[in-house]
C-alpha cells in the first residue's frame, strides 16, 4: 500500500466508526454487557485459534531479533487468556455511566437543567506489543459508548486482528454495527500519521506506550491527546512521620514492581529523621536488592548509596534503582517536587495534620498520599475499576481514566415553553 | 522587536506565569476575593484614564478604517465599565471551586480516596476586539487559581494594557504575585504563535472570536484548545408540539439578538404541522424583519420564503436570516441536525413524552433542550455563572464554561499505612 491508499483506508475507518458511534452512543446497557459477555465466552472458546496466530506473530518477534522483555509481553499466555476474559467481566459489573444526568437544578425561571453523561464519539487508541490491550480497550470503550480504532504494535498483528475478529463478531451477534470495534490493518507507521489527523471525525486520541511513541503521538496529533509520558514518584518522610508505617510504605513502592509507572522513583527525608532512619531504611532496601544513589548526606550516613550525579535526580529507573535526598523542609520537599515530579504520583509519610493537609493541597500531581504507597495510583485500586490509562495531562482527566473518564457531559434543559428576556 | 526577542519575551512572561500559579493555586477564597473587589474600585476610580486610553485606541482605529460594528465593540462606554464591575461582583459571589474534595469514599483496604478540584494552572486567553473580556477572563482565572497571558485585538492594545495595569496593582496591593496576569506587550502576530509553543508552561489555550481566528489558533497550537468554531443552532417543531408555545420560542432564539452563536439559523417543522403551522410563524418572523429562506414545500405554504440554495442550509447567519425545512419524523430532523448542526445548541418543540426524550439523549450537542428557547444556552442563564465562553469540543468541557471548567480534579488519598498487595 502506498501512503495515498492507507490514507483513504484510515480516513473511511474513521467515517464508519463515527457512523456507528451515532447509534452505539444510544444503546442500552443490556445489550452492551451481552456483547462482552460474548466477547469472553468466545476467547475461552477459540484459545486455541488465537494462540496460534499469536505464535505466528512470536516466530517473527524472533526472526526479527525483538528482545526477550517485547516476546514476553508479545505472549497470549493461558494465564493471559484468562485475566483478559476475567477484565472483560469487571467490565460488565461496572455502572453505566452513560445517559446519567447530574445536577438537575431548577432554575428560577422554572427551567429544569442538568448535565447528562454521553460518549465522546470516536477514540483512537495507538498502544505496543501487548494484544491484551486490544481486548480491554475496546471493552472500555464501548461500554462508555464510543467507537475505537485501534493501533497497536507491528509486531502483535496478527493476534490483534483474531482479536478484532472476536470482537466485531460478537458485537455484530447482538445486532450492532461491527464498525464500532476497527484494527488498523496495516503495519505501516503511515497509519498513524493518517489517524492523528482525523479531526473531523476522531475525538480523542489515547497512546500507551514509552516516552518516544508517545512524543510522537503528541506531536503530530490535530487530535486531542490523553496520555503520560512518565511516572517519577517520590516520597517524602517527614519530621513527624511514623517510621514504622514508612519502611513498608517505601519497600513495597519501590520493590514490589518497579518497571511501572506508579514505582517510587526518588526517596526525600527531612534532616531531622534523616540520621536515626536513613540507615534503617537504606539496609531494607539495599537487601531488597535496590541499587541506592544518595546525595552527599545520605551517603555519608549510608555505606549502600553512592552518590547521584547531578543528571540522574529525576530520572525513571523502572528498575531497582532510587534516589534519595536529604531536605532542611516540607517546603524543600515540596519545590524538590515541583521541580523533578512528573505529575503522576507523590506521597507524604507524616502524622502531623497540618503538613499532611499541606502536602495535599499544594503538590501538583494526578493522585497526592499521606501515608500510603504510591502504587495505589491505579484505577481498581482507586475504585474507578478497570482503566484504560493514566493521564498526566490535566485537561479533561489527571489520573487513572475509567468508564467516566471516556465519556463528556452535555447539559439537558427541560423547558415549558420559556424565553429569555 | 524582532522574532527572536518575542519569543524570548513570551517564553519568559509564560515561565513567570508558572511561577506565580504554585502560589496562587493555594491562595485562600477572602484575598481572591479582596483583589476582585479592589480591581472594581479601582476601575470605577481610574474611569476616566482608562477612557482616554481608549480613546486612543478608537482614534487609531477610525485611522485605520476599522468598521463601525468593529469601533463599537472597541468602545468602553460608562455603560460599558458598569457591566465590567458588576461582572467581578458577581464573580466575587460565585463558591470557589478549588480545593473542594468530591467522592470521597472508602476503600475496602480503608483508604479515604477522593477528588479534589485544583486549578489547571496557567491558561492563555487569545481574543478580539472587545477589552472588556480583559477584565473578565483575568477575573475568572483568578478566582479558579490560574495564572492567565492575555492576547486581545492589536486594536485594543492600549485599553487592554491599562486595565492589566490596574488589575497587577490590585493583585499586588493584596500581597500576591503581579504575574498571575499578564497582558502580550505587542500586538506583532508572531506573539501569538510563540504563545501557543509554550507547551511545557501553558496549560490551556482558550481563543475567542470569529472562526479565522479559531482555525488560526488551533491550527498552530501545541496546547490543548478550548473552543467553538460556531454556533447553527436548530428548532425542531414536532408532530406533537404544542404550537402556542413554539411561536415565542422560535421568535425569541431567532430575532433577540440575532448575532451571537446560540441564536437559532435553522427551523425544522413536522409535515404533519406543517401546512397548519408554518404560514403562521413564517408571518411572525416575516413581521419581525426575518428574511426567509425555505424548502420547496416551506415556499409553496409561505409567499415570505425563497428557496434556500444548497449551499444555504446548515450556514451560520448571525443575522435575520433563517433556513426552514419540513422533515418526514423526528428522526430525518435528528439525521438534519448531526449533518447541518455544530455541536452548539439544540431544542425540540414537543408535547410527546417519549419523542422529547429520546431528542434529548439522541443528538449530540453541548445543549439539548426541551420547549425552550435556544438562547438559553450561557453560563449565567443555566446556573453556572459567569462563563468564559462555550465549547463545543468534547474534551474536557462541553457548553458553557465557568469558574468549574477552569479546573480539573486530581486524586487525594488518606492513608494509615496502607501497601499493595
Amino acid at each position: 500500500m502506498n501512503q495515498a491508499e492507507i490514507d483513504t483506508i484510515i480516513a473511511d475507518m474513521a467515517v464508519r466508526a463515527r457512523r456507528a458511534a451515532r447509534h452505539l452512543a444510544i444503546l442500552d446497557t443490556a445489550t452492551k454487557n451481552a456483547i462482552l459477555k460474548r466477547v469472553a465466552e468466545q476467547i475461552r472458546l477459540q484459545t486455541a485459534r488465537i494462540q496460534e496466530e499469536n505464535g505466528k506473530d512470536l516466530e517473527e518477534g524472533r526472526r526479527k531479533g525483538l528482545s526477550g522483555a517485547m516476546l514476553d509481553r508479545l505472549t497470549l499466555t493461558d494465564q493471559g487468556i484468562d485475566s483478559m476474559c476475567d477484565g472483560l467481566l469487571e467490565i460488565i459489573e461496572l455502572p453505566d455511566p452513560v445517559g446519567q444526568v447530574e445536577q438537575l437544578r431548577k432554575r428560577p425561571n422554572g427551567l429544569l437543567v442538568g448535565r447528562m453523561r454521553v460518549p465522546l464519539g470516536v477514540i483512537g487508541m495507538i498502544y505496543e506489543s501487548r494484544p491484551n490491550v486490544t481486548v480491554d480497550a475496546a471493552a472500555l470503550c464501548l461500554k462508555a459508548g464510543n467507537s475505537v480504532i485501534l493501533r497497536g504494535g507491528s509486531e502483535a498483528l496478527r493476534s490483534n486482528l483474531i482479536l478484532a475478529d472476536i470482537l466485531r463478531r460478537a458485537v455484530a451477534d447482538n445486532g450492532v454495527e461491527p464498525d464500532v470495534v476497527q484494527v488498523v490493518p496495516t503495519v505501516d507507521r503511515h497509519a498513524v500519521l493518517a489517524l492523528l489527523g482525523q479531526e473531523d471525525t476522531v475525538d480523542l486520541i489515547i497512546p500507551r506506550g514509552g516516552e518516544t511513541l508517545i512524543r510522537f503521538v503528541t506531536q503530530h496529533s490535530r487530535i486531542p491527546v490523553l496520555k503520560h509520558y512518565k511516572g517519577v514518584c517520590h516520597i517524602f518522610v517527614d519530621r513527624d512521620a511514623d517510621l514504622d508505617k514508612a519502611t513498608p510504605i517505601i519497600v513495597n513502592s519501590k520493590v514490589q514492581r518497579p518497571g511501572v509507572c506508579n514505582a517510587l522513583e526518588g526517596l526525600l527525608v527531612h534532616r531531622s529523621v534523616a540520621e536515626r532512619y536513613l540507615p534503617v531504611i537504606c539496609a531494607e532496601l539495599a537487601a531488597a536488592g535496590v541499587r541506592l544513589l544518595g546525595c552527599a548526606k545520605t551517603v555519608a550516613l549510608c555505606p549502600q548509596a553512592m552518590l547521584t550525579q547531578d543528571d540522574q535526580w529525576g530520572s525513571e529507573f523502572l528498575d531497582l534503582q532510587l534516589c534519595i535526598k536529604v531536605v532542611e523542609s516540607a517546603a524543600e520537599a515540596m519545590d524538590y517536587i515541583a521541580r523533578y515530579g512528573s505529575k503522576h504520583t507523590e506521597s507524604i509519610i507524616t502524622e502531623n495534620y497540618s503538613t499532611a493537609q499541606l502536602f495535599v493541597s499544594s503538590v501538583d500531581a494526578s493522585a497526592v498520599m499521606v501515608n500510603a504507597s504510591t502504587r495505589f495510583n491505579d484505577g481498581g485500586q482507586l475504585g474507578l475499576g478497570a482503566e484504560i490509562g493514566i493521564s498526566t495531562t490535566k485537561l479533561h482527566a489527571y489520573g487513572p481514566m475509567g468508564l467516566e473518564e471516556l465519556t463528556t457531559r452535555k447539559f439537558v434543559v427541560y423547558g415549558s415553553g420559556q424565553v429569555r428576556s
